[in-house]
């Protein structure tokens, strides 16, 4: 197969998209190699008879992938593989974009503008007031005393979530260590992990460095599909099943009761150790009644919870927690010790001095009127899109929508483009580890760090963008 | 063979240590069981005919070592080997040592009364003040570019270590997330790594979490003994050497400029990585002149160079530095990021305020002055603990000393015995990853945390102590 032999099929996508997909093919299945010079746009044009702007747009997008490489004055080359895998973006990667002159509906935390700095300021300054020095000495490698029971009193008040003791509590750096500590202390190379499909790929990145196998498990509106859930747990026997019960990412669905005490029979039964993880319960803006796995969980034996706070505080306090059970905290401590020793000090004193001076619940409560007049604002934008048959499902919570596209098009395309007209967003792509019929169907637009004028002008873009393609 | 078939040895060791090695034996061999129920004190030493105290001492110290429990009226019984593993203590463990009473030579940082808290507090409020919401914020992975830069003007000057720009300087969460993050990168299960014998216990943990097989080489007082280290990189072909050049943590050798040569020969014939743990090689107390294996490896090829700030500042700041070569620097920066996204924003602007304001400089050399003064201190104490014939190195630098016992003492036995008289040093034990014939024979001690008075308290109880068990 060359690039000539390429038929184009009048029904399907446009024809640079066509092109641009059958040249990509023959880069990844090796036909083209590192270094092969491309035909030029002209004699391309001419060979196959199309206009040579449909050319140029493929190339071009072909160099956006980053799958080809121009050289000024000798035209295009396949670039190296090998680099092109390494830089697919991650949902983080668009996240934290150091492009400021785009509008990034990717990031899914609040703007810097909007964090509490004096308040958080003056807790540190009272902290480094009464503790001196041993707010910076070594800390005991399960977390700061008091903050452990500063965040037990407010998970079990908040969510009712029961833990013998500040014991069951670890503090990490951050979720993501969190994730990283479930990774070593229960996964082996070749083990399986079950997660959602999609999923959060910054999870999926550290099952896969353990040498897990990732399995997905579709998902409905109100939870996982609970019969190809325990079809795959009795084929595979994963060691581990992570799961985001509330406003998933990137989904948005919350599970159902019905469900979550579904989940945690199947875990009883087959004896399997689940993750939920929780990055925005709080974030609810129809004073929904809180429901977790873990609060199910009583006898603290099947779900490990883990919890962020860089969603309604500051992602980089890089501090979260998990509760764990009780037969794997020894272990889940000493593993926490060889990774980092210990989170920081002075940030764990502070943090729970800003819990006990009821600065957490002000700053929530603050979050919220925020988020949610974002979230509104966002929603009466999206209808306008209705026109294009965009779908979203409505949370009434958490950060972000997800849309889904009308069938001609393509979500990576879709960024692709937006992009190169300054909005960044997340095409679905990113988060399914597998093949899926959906998997280039979505985008996940956040509007956690943009305010109001920016999410009119980002959504401007997207229709155009979208009118563009349609 | 049962508790009573044991055969004293008359010129061996005491017979209680007899004794105790022998139920030990019968206890890790699996033939006494957890839960199995010890013979009476009254019963054993009659039918061993022996005196009871001996059995007291013996039965003492399995429960120590927690391979036995008493039950309060009801006798002695084996415990869950399992626990009695994992609670094997490590430098790490003793050094944190919650028991306030005790005088801590085990521990190797700055005791926190001494940390420069209110030049940092000034640091913090001025980046506060000029960042706001900014210091808070997601970080790029690899770490805030300034600090980057001030770190490498530092290496650069003080070890005349050369890297091409700060993109080669990774900031990590603390030395041990970079042996974590080296572990991630380099290692797969069933790769070996050739270490130091003795080394850091802290690192060995985390190479075995990967899975891998850790090999020990011999230390001679220049350095690693050269013949071995060649035939062992032949034979295991090692995925990495993990070594300590400067005051080896440890043994307090150095390194000489000849061995550092010939070692990365080596690295370059069998194309290996080398990493280099410096923790303390500012600490030198008579000006020698410094030289690090990093420097020599002028290509940036083979040496990943690892620097800690916590025994010179704060251990509770976790935030150290590598350097790393060319080829690597992508997926270490990966890897950081999927371990817990970046090191705390706040901490890293902190300490770059405080390079660039030369409060570094004058708190090294605040510093060295403090730690001089303990050093001679203690090694004036050592010498009268020759007459029980205890030899030791004189390192000239660093934070502590590795003394040999004499033939006849156990190092267990008489770290036993000193934490028992309200003393905490670490018995060599912790450090020998392998049977060693030396792996009994020495004591780490450390004046990092103590002051004066602790020092020559500590330095009486160990006299004692050595008094008793000669």
């Amino acid at each position: 197969m060359s690039i000539v032999s390429i038929q184009f099929n009048e029904d399907k996508q446009p024809k640079y998209q066509q092109l641009f997909e059958h040249i990509k093919y023959l880069i990844m299945s090796g036909e083209l190699k590192t270094g092969d010079k491309l035909p030029t746009v002209r004699n391309l044009s001419q060979t196959l008879s199309i206009n040579s702007i449909t050319v140029v747009n493929a190339y071009r997008q072909l160099e956006n992938h980053k799958y080809i490489t121009a050289k000024k004055g000798s035209g295009y080359f396949i670039s190296n593989i090998k680099i092109q895998k390494e830089e697919t973006p991650t949902s983080s990667d668009l996240g934290m974009s150091t492009d400021t002159d785009a509008i990034n509906f990717a990031s899914a935390t609040p703007h810097p503008s909007i964090f509490p700095i004096e308040a958080f300021k003056e807790c540190i300054n009272d902290v480094l007031e009464r503790d001196k020095g041993f707010a910076f000495g070594y800390q005991e490698s399960n977390g700061f005393k008091p903050l452990r029971n500063s965040i037990l009193d407010y998970l079990n008040k908040t969510y009712n979530i029961w833990a013998k003791d500040e014991e069951n509590l670890l503090i990490v750096s951050g979720a993501q260590q969190g994730i990283d500590l479930i990774g070593k202390a229960l996964l082996n190379p070749g083990d399986y992990v079950i997660t959602e499909n999609p999923t959060y790929d910054g999870a999926v990145a550290v099952f896969k460095s353990r040498g897990a196998r990732v399995v997905g498990v579709n998902l409905e509106e109100d939870g996982l599909d609970m019969v190809d859930l325990e079809k795959k747990i009795r084929i595979c026997k994963p060691k581990l099943i992570y799961l985001m019960t509330c406003y998933q990412n990137p989904t948005t669905i919350c599970y159902s009761y019905t469900k979550l005490k579904q989940i945690l029979e199947l875990a009883i039964k087959y004896n399997v150790y689940i993750v939920e993880d929780d990055t925005m319960s709080e974030l609810n803006y129809n004073n929904r009644e809180q429901v977790t796995l873990k609060a199910l969980d009583t006898e603290n034996k099947f779900v490990i919870y883990l919890k962020s706070f860089s969603k309604i505080l500051m992602p980089g306090l890089r501090t979260g927690c998990m509760i764990i059970p009780d037969i794997l905290i020894k272990d889940f401590t000493k593993i926490k010790h060889t990774s980092d020793i210990s989170s920081s000090g002075l940030i764990q004193r502070s943090l729970d001095q800003y819990f006990r001076t009821g600065k957490w619940e002000d700053h929530l409560n603050y979050m919220k009127e925020i988020y949610k007049g974002k979230y509104e604002f966002m929603l009466g934008q999206l209808e306008r899109l209705e026109k294009y048959r965009v779908k979203f499902h409505k949370p009434n919570g958490g950060l972000y929508f997800w849309i889904s596209l009308p069938q001609s098009i393509s979500a990576l395309n879709l960024y692709n483009f937006c992009r190169s007209n300054g909005l960044i967003v997340i095409p679905s792509g990113v988060f399914y580890e597998l093949d899926n019929k959906n998997k280039d169907k979505n985008l996940r637009l956040s509007f956690a760090s943009s305010n109001i004028d920016q999410i009119r002008n980002g959504m401007t873009i997207l229709d155009k963008c979208l009118e563009n393609q349609c």
